[in-house]
């Protein structure tokens, strides 16, 4: 097995090479990129002995070289990531970029013909139609890597033609579930960065605490999963959201004759990770098992999408469909940028997303010029309502 | 499908008989067997139609040929039995008869290569290797009708090939959970007979307040899947019991990459039968659906074996293998008879299978013979010690 890791440096990246390292010795990692991490990108190179290692910029190219003790070919920009997705002789191209960067590799790599393990939530959010029809005529496989999707993923193995009631995806809650709304409009990046149960980077723990994650999620499951639950991947009617604040059941699936099946496990992205690369075969591994005796009590909420109005947003944007959800994707990665900096509240968020919701005209999408002209649409509200 | 149905009268054949009512409108059902219950067995057989009842003698034979309006073959005993197993035309016998009754039948419609759904307990536990070995020799699936083993083979689909780190084989724990020792000296029929969970027959309903049907439970596990899970068929090390007082979730199965899988849904046999008879597919139904916001938390507790020593001696069984099960299982429902007209105390259940334990020497099983033998002195073993 050959991996190319795109977004070698982040969380879900140093996991994977954690995966690798610990339950797949025969796999060979071919490409590793990295961002503002450029000695640890340049460890990383020196350990794995990739082909090829991408940098931003030129800058950054002349610093890794003094670094690398590997004979890595040091490549730069869009232009580099994509040649590590296409040309480094991967099989599988993990995909944990953060942001709209991770969009054009993927598309890259699905023309290739090269399988797919995506962490990359703004894929699937903003242009889940043309990736997946492009998957399905390359004969790809986009293999989840999210904790929640992969659990889905899980349920549905050995399931082909079983008739799909309904998907229930589980969430936290986030560090506000039990706060008043009140006091949730007091609430600073700092109360928001404490998640409860996972460690993850600032920009998806802030999406925790709105419930914005779990929308983002919910669109990224009707585009994987929808048409295999045998619905209009453009409805989100067939998903549920459950909040499950011990984040033990990973998501879970209702079958046609009721029985639901539910994957469980600790807090742990390696698993997932691992179940991605090894597309759905079981490596043993020596990851800390659950332990029922000591997890204490499973419980079950409703969302409340009153305190937490992303996520009716975004599932607003969800059955709305076409480019809102990339015009939703964008507005909220600046909000959150925003809040991380204090510039505004925790409910500045979902407002500056309305009132961008309110001014918008939906278009369908046709191709990925639509993504881009819905993104620049969202940047040009932000510069004229937000900024001086 | 043609489907027999061994013990149609029973709570397990009545509630087959809804499931292929209200969710198979084309399965035929080809043969239907009662025992005492005369009256119910002929309203059945007039509404189903079967070509064949069978009723255990000739004075039943004479009483249901006066209520039978449909054109059934009326046949007697275990003769009678094992016709309508084998010669009635169906693809699948389904086994709901009560205690050792059903090991015959069972293996005589292996032997005609029927497809078997298995509710009698004692099959399993007192010949699991003969039933298992044939089956396998005779290409004949044997589909567990049972809660928890339906769990672990919903658990178990889609991950051939896949190493099992451990089934976990959930219980109710049973009326008794929260009692003490010394309430428990003292605890009678009736209050044994007060499930919290599941509504059954009164047997079942005693082994599950004394743990001893999760005992059976393990070793009819142990022969289901222990070849699945590529273990010693005759080790009950690779399952673990795990008190879930809710019973919700059915079962589980823990994969060597660490993850585990659930099978979730309300207290209700007729899932279970029906994913038994449709051979894995899941058939619609309108059966009551699992609510995650009403059902309240799941709770997890270790088994207490001193509180509960049948499940001691049922895992010692297990784990001895040979004819010890089919011993065990003979004296344990003479002693819960007893129990249940109040003759014995709950702990004096225990205190007999431990004495007979004492007294017996195992011996490996060859045959069906072996299981005969072992009951037979079981049975001399009782009428020695405990009767006049």
């Amino acid at each position: 097995m050959r991996i190319a890791i795109l977004g070698a440096t982040g969380s879900i990246g140093t996991q994977t090479l954690d995966v690798v390292r610990t339950t797949l010795p025969g796999a060979e990692v071919v490409a590793l990129t990295g961002y503002r991490n450029i000695n640890t990108l340049a460890e990383l190179a020196n350990e794995f002995m990739p082909k090829m290692v991408c940098v931003p910029d030129s800058d950054s190219a002349t610093q890794i070289k003094q670094l690398l003790t590997a004979p890595c070919e040091v490549l730069t920009g869009m232009d580099g990531l994509i040649s590590c997705a296409v040309q480094s002789g991967a099989d599988i191209v993990v995909n944990a970029l953060v942001g709209q960067a991770g969009l054009a590799p993927t598309l890259a790599a699905i023309n290739a013909g090269k399988d797919i393990a995506l962490a990359n939530k703004e894929t699937l959010v903003t242009a889940g139609q043309l990736i997946m029809d492009l998957a399905r005529d390359k004969g790809v496989r986009i293999a989840p890597i999210d904790s929640e999707h992969s659990a889905i993923w899980q349920c549905l193995q050995g399931n082909e033609g079983n008739e799909i009631e309904k998907i229930i995806l589980t969430a936290s809650g986030g560090p506000f579930r039990t706060w008043s709304q009140e006091k949730i409009m007091a609430a600073t990046a700092k109360d928001a960065l404490r998640h409860p149960n996972w460690s993850m980077g600032a920009k998806i723990t802030v999406d925790s605490a709105t419930l914005m994650n779990k929308g983002l999620e919910l669109i990224e499951a009707m585009w994987l999963f929808g048409e295999i639950a045998g619905q209009d991947r453009n409805d989100s009617n067939g998903i549920e959201i459950l909040i499950h604040p011990q984040s033990i059941i990973h998501s879970m699936v209702q079958f046609a004759d009721g029985s639901v099946m539910a994957q469980m496990g600790l807090p742990d992205m390696r698993l997932p990770i691992l179940y991605a690369i090894s597309a759905s075969k079981r490596v043993k591994t020596g990851f800390p098992r659950l332990d029922f005796f000591t997890c204490g009590s499973l419980t079950f909420e409703k969302p409340d999408a009153q305190r937490f109005p992303c996520l009716a947003l975004a599932i607003h944007a969800a059955n709305t469909g076409g480019t809102l959800p990339a015009v939703m994707n964008t507005i909220n990665e600046w909000a959150v940028g925003q809040f991380l900096q204090d510039k505004i509240s925790f409910y500045g968020m979902s407002e500056i997303i309305a009132q961008a919701f309110a001014a918008y005209t939906v278009k369908p999408l046709v191709s990925i010029d639509d993504v881009i002209e819905a993104e620049s649409w969202a940047n040009e509200f932000i510069m004229k309502n937000f900024t001086q």
